[in-house]
């Protein structure tokens, strides 16, 4: 198998798990920076990530363009994808999602911080972008590039965004990392939802957040452990294999 | 496959997906109009959506009296079905359910409102209904022309209307949106519910909402793609075959 | 199939029935009273209601006593069931369980009650019985036929009594009746939990409540077909056959 | 079946049991004593609970320090497993895990108290431990005896402590205990949650939670029956079998 392979296979396994993990329905979708060449990236054809496979993906450029005369039907929120790899040359994965626990943080005041140990990789601070602030009524959908660059510059050097009245963003260093902060945010954010109820909320410090960061490697056998364990329940553990 | 072939298991696979998505269980219905006879419309005989096949459903009128002389027990409810398609010729398709998340807002004072997009068809206001209003002390049931009739009013040319105490109804231009409607307007009463917990709630703009509507289309790529997922979740993939 | 056979088939229905609808989960048992004998009634041996089967049901009398000579063990709690059918002659079948979602109300001051119309057979009022009123410090298990009298007097003419950090009591007419309730009873706490947050709750008219009761019957098409749909989930649709 | 091939087996199941009724996930972790040398206890390698099987589980002295020259991967958090056995001579069984429910308990001044019976086995009291109180910004895991001795030392006599933060650690004298506590704390923390938002919450009283602590033994029918039921559930009840 080479390294392509393993991207690609990695990248279906991705599909699979933010569907079974119900961080993604028919909608939301997952990429991959192209391993040997930075200008392009790996996302699916228009299709519900549950349902995808390696015949499904397709390869674009920075500006979200089909490459290799592709004419399959691309998802219409590639933008976010393109322009968060062209802002940010150290993200090699990007999730864009409508995970229900993050959406009331998106609409309401109250900002999203991480509170628990498996949130932490969102980072001290999540913004939000309203695509109103500068597009006006739209279908709140981000469809062109000066909207990715839009989204992309509210992200800033950020890992999360949230996107108001329509989902979140999240960039990582790796496939795993980006897969791990989709499933991981969510639950950060029901537990945040909950402790709020009680009291005062007593967040990560940000010397905690910068040690979980520090300590983070995708190879670890703690890392390994999840990604094994949720590409198994997603019912693709056979794509694992080094073959 | 004729079109009327095709409506059939349209029919079928909306029952199965809005089973599936836990919008009706043993309780709740959907039906469609006759696309060649505007004062017909199919809907099953009285069983669980989850259910019913091709061989279940049955033809109505506008008054709500079954075709052809069909004996078989229909729903107790089809009136609400005759009386929105009575009164609004554009509509195609209706739900009746009891989705749990959407009840809170038929029995308090705060209004169901669009918050995320997915929630936008819906519509800017969502009128509640309360039989008691006109027919006092009922089982609740919408079990005559009379009490469709008003419910069709107060639903006037809203897409969702809430029925006080018991579920909805959703009115839409074709059975793929209705579905849409019924599966996302209890995500929207769910993030909206948190997000009044939270603080002030940021809704959709009219123009937004618009701007959605606006360019909606039942055979767009991204709509079609919720369907295929959502009725090969509900097991019921194989009757998306043009055949 | 005898009468007999029919009621038996019936509680193992309902207890599968109960258990796949989270109603119960190792804990908690159904109930019904012998048709011939209304002096003895059947519940399971000691086990969890998702595994019984026709033959681990075992006969009671009013006493809780096993007949028979029947030494299987049978649960702690059967008291419960003793002493409601003992002072509720009309009472043909008791559920005791401890769904999440009624617990609450149990706990706080804040009454249950019915506020969608299929949690009305409920009734306008739900007791909560706290068994250290009369037994002080217990570990809060009916385990007697005392404690078991003093819970059917707080239950009264009523049809669901909360029990204090431990659950609920209900009886029904029939074993379809009290399946339904402690289904929906869960359900409607969820809603009017959630509605209470939203603002003040329009609960069911006493009248509504009424025009409710009056019009069930077990066997009419609309109770036959949830009771078809929860046999069908839960595995044991095949029970349902008239053999 | 030697005593140690149950105890083996047993280990197992609560792995799965733990998972299946999302305790765990790919994190968390259960272990039990050695039965015949209580200065060593089996804990699983560093492996997802679900995927646990008997040829996974390591030994380990009461310093965390893996047996037998083993030289798999240890979970980095087996030092809470050492430190609470070290300190702790009855304990025969301890778990951590991340339940959401209870974490917002851990982030928030509202202590967690049992409410309902099936959580009185947390006990009047349960402490929330702060490694920063005493380490300062660290990743929040217990990768150190120090570490596993501070949380030990907050867990003092109680059978729960929160970690904030993170999750928490339970210990217990059975394996079918701890699992249970695991299990019911946090549908506690939730029925708790809710009833705050009702009013004033009615706790049990302290001879309620010791009545019923006295009665319970790992051995009695009623235990043994929610154990067959987890295992069952979890896919894993051939390991039941004394063979």
């Amino acid at each position: 198998m080479t390294d392509l392979d393993r991207v690609l296979a990695d990248l279906v396994i991705a599909n699979r798990i933010l569907a079974h993990e119900d961080v993604v329905d028919a909608y939301g979708h997952v990429s991959v920076r192209h391993p040997a060449d930075p200008k392009r990236f790996f996302l699916a054809r228009s299709l519900a990530p549950s349902m995808v496979g390696r015949e499904d993906i397709m390869q674009f450029d920075l500006e979200g363009r089909p490459l290799e005369g592709d004419a399959r039907q691309p998802y219409l929120e590639r933008f976010i994808h393109a322009a968060v790899y062209e802002a940010r040359p150290e993200v090699l994965a990007v999730v864009h999602a409508h995970a229900e626990a993050v959406l009331p943080f998106g609409i309401s005041g109250a900002p999203l911080r991480p509170v628990i140990h498996s949130g932490s990789f969102m980072g001290e601070q999540v913004p939000v972008w309203d695509i109103r602030d500068k597009f006006g009524d739209t279908n709140l959908l981000v469809t062109s590039m000066p909207q990715g660059r839009d989204l992309a510059l509210r992200l800033g050097t950020h890992n999360v965004s949230l996107m108001r009245g329509h989902g979140f963003v999240a960039a990582a260093r790796s496939l795993i990392e980006v897969v791990r902060m989709s499933v991981y945010v969510p639950r950060n954010a029901r537990v945040q939802m909950a402790a709020l109820q009680l009291g005062a909320v007593k967040a990560l410090s940000p010397g905690e957040i910068a040690a979980r960061n520090a300590g983070y490697k995708p190879q670890s056998p703690e890392t390994q452990r999840a990604w094994e364990y949720w590409a198994t329940r997603a019912g693709c553990g056979e794509l694992l294999k080094k073959a």
